[in-house]
């Protein structure tokens, strides 16, 4: 087997161009390890500057100690440390807190084109695959930890994940190193620390590659993870197809390119295309979603996700974040009509080509409203949207022009967005909207 | 919650219509409980009718009182009892083989439209999980047992395995049942002893739900396993394109469909190809075929797998089971022209149309052959594959009619398989195809 800086000099190839690397630096066995092999390389390599990063929680009296023992490390080694204070809300999960601090710390000062390396190592990832298994995760769950991702505006990266624990401690008696014991496993973190110290002698006393294994399912789960996304955005381009009402600017999909995929592919699609808008249902909850998709048209069907809504509407769903879910106030009174109108709450209208006479106001449906068109007479509202299947989501926040109480537009809606003989259009812009106003 | 009657009821009622049901009956707690809810049912339902089946290894001394102890039981309950004796080969694994010997019976005895119904429960489910975790397996792996699958002509299930063992055991306790502790799990079956014993015990003090968790990981894996194989019957559909070569009777893929996907998404597409072809390769070994794909045309690559090899040729991949590889016995003498000549480990040949003058015999290729043809003289053979782009394999395999020392044909490969004028032709079915002489 290779020798250490060796293995490491091959796994950090690929990081050689990067800007800067900064070590994950816990005072621990694994991460005091990691900054030593970075300096042994630096030696005989050229290889991107080192600075070290240690967090510091504040969580037990004890850890008031690591940032100087990190200090005179780095001193020892010639390396720049830079110590962040983070506070930590105490609360059901102390340690999902703190290492939720540790990575916003680690984002913010990862710059474009850095990494930052962290010392986890084989027996970390069997550990945290045994967690997830223990929450009864999926496959996606099942892969524990990445070899490396974004964080930040740069990439995070764990050179030391195939390296068994043994071998880096090992590594650290046989050069002299200091560590403190298990400085970034809190003991808060009664789970991680009874895997480690009950159920893994146990797994190990008859499977002495117990961990080895684990970590090559962990690795088999992350490839099967990349093709189900694969999969996912494969079946998410064939339901990403045209809508009439593209201009509300909402996530949505076509329902029939979905539904007529099968019941888990819908669902591994629909987890894909949801991971980016709100917090994923958890698998008892999916009947919410064969309910929208088999509703009645009529039935005017929604399923309730933790950060908004899911409707159906005009053989599409919708995505309905939860600023969508409130009525915008109105009236909104247009002084300066020459200038885009700000509605709180519901993005800005303007007038494209002429402006109306005044005095104009914009307000939203109520309900009963009637509107004279050329050549039709008057004609009530509702049935103005019947006709253009306008989803009802969106009736309640169409911006109505009025001129006192007469109802001039209705934004966007071809045939009823422009005054006589095409002098102006009115356009709006919803908040939740992608595009810029040209 | 509803009783176990009721619930079994539900589990298993897509199987009402079902020729028969048969319990695979051990005696221990599992299928002695499966077997006194399904007499039950039968009081108050109109299921199909219900037999058990005890197989019985012979591995242990205290196994022979149990025959005696289902047969008890089944005349107490009014169910019929076939007892089938298997030997197991003792060996490096004795658990699998007295497994497999177990499930060879049941299919034999499971007719086309019968049910197979098995005991095995959800803390059965958690350890077959962690099992094939601590193998390192993949997502198919880790979905552990499914609960329906084929077995021999019918189908097998496992109506409880939803359902967790201790409601097994007080349900038998409030029933006033007898089973023999632990029968199907012989002493042989170390590690699964262990796992129950040693592990999950302690599992279990820090996570009560531990086993009911792991059975959710597995069944997210299933649904996962599930869309890798309709992915990879995707991608095989679309290298499954039509071949000059498909007489042969080989299973072929086109490779540029193939070599334009990910490498994961290629391995899993190859994985699934090659599941009903020979054992895979594990990991480590797949770098055989990144060679297989990617060397240049003239380096004849092949991959050696466990039960044949995959070989390069007319830009697609050629599966060749160990039987294509043995060169085949020559020459062979063809008496009675009039009727097919059956080629020892090489198919068999035939004449379409009229049959030429002999004495004729089949050889195969040496090296050195020279063919004359209508218009232009003398030919190399070797030339002549060449200019047809016949695979390197299929060449000392192609049956080559002599008269004498002269060569009259070589079957299969137009302009070259036929006598003159089109008097007749050469035709082979090599040993691997499927289609029929028609």
């Amino acid at each position: 087997m290779a020798d250490m800086p060796a293995l490491l000099f091959q796994v950090l190839k690929p990081w050689r161009t990067a800007k800067a690397w900064h070590v994950a630096l816990s005072g621990g066995l694994d991460s005091t390890v990691l900054l030593h092999l970075l300096v042994q390389l630096r030696q005989t390599h050229s290889i991107p500057p080192i600075t070290a990063v240690h967090v510091h929680h504040g969580l037990q009296a004890a850890a008031d100690t690591w940032p100087a023992h990190c200090q005179a490390q780095c001193d020892g080694l010639g390396v720049p440390l830079q110590v962040v204070r983070v506070q930590v809300q105490a609360g059901a999960s102390v340690e999902r807190a703190a290492r939720d601090a540790r990575y916003q710390a680690f984002a913010a000062l990862t710059a474009a084109g850095e990494v930052l390396l962290v010392g986890q190592h084989r027996d970390d990832q069997a550990e945290t695959l045994l967690f997830r298994l223990l929450r009864g995760a999926g496959v996606g769950g099942l892969a524990a930890m990445p070899h490396q991702r974004r964080l930040g505006a740069g990439h995070l990266f764990r050179p030391l994940l195939d390296v068994p624990r043994a071998r880096l401690e090992s590594y650290a008696r046989e050069q002299g190193l200091n560590w403190i014991e298990d400085p970034s496993n809190s003991q808060t973190d009664f789970s991680r620390n009874f895997l480690r110290h009950e159920v893994f002698p146990v797994l190990t006393r008859r499977w002495p590659q117990a961990a080895a294994s684990m970590a090559r399912s962990a690795s088999h789960c992350a490839e099967a993870q990349g093709l189900l996304e694969e999969l996912a955005k494969q079946d998410l381009l064939a339901a990403d197809s045209a809508s009439d009402f593209a201009w509300l600017g909402l996530p949505s999909l076509a329902l029939a390119p979905l539904a007529s995929l099968s019941p888990a592919r819908q669902r591994n699609a629909l987890r894909h295309w949801l991971a980016t808008l709100t917090s994923l249902p958890d698998t008892d909850h999916w009947a919410g979603w064969d309910a929208l998709r088999d509703a009645r048209n009529d039935a005017q069907p929604l399923w309730k996700l933790a950060e908004g809504e899911l409707h159906r509407a005009a053989g599409r769903i919708w995505w309905l974040s939860a600023d969508w879910l409130h009525q915008p106030a109105a009236p909104v009174p247009w002084v300066q009509p020459d200038q885009a109108l700000v509605l709180p709450g519901n993005g800005q209208v303007r007038f494209v080509g002429d402006i109306p006479d005044g005095p104009l106001h914009v307000s939203y449906r109520q309900g009963g409203e009637v509107m004279a068109l050329a050549q039709r007479g008057h004609r009530d509202l509702k049935r103005l949207f019947n006709e253009r299947g306008v989803p009802l989501f969106a009736r309640g926040r169409l911006p109505l022009l009025y001129c006192n109480d007469q109802l001039l537009a209705v934004a966007n809606l071809g045939g009823l967005d422009c005054g006589p003989c095409g002098r102006w259009k009115l356009q709006w812009l919803p908040t939740s909207s992608d595009q810029g106003l040209s």
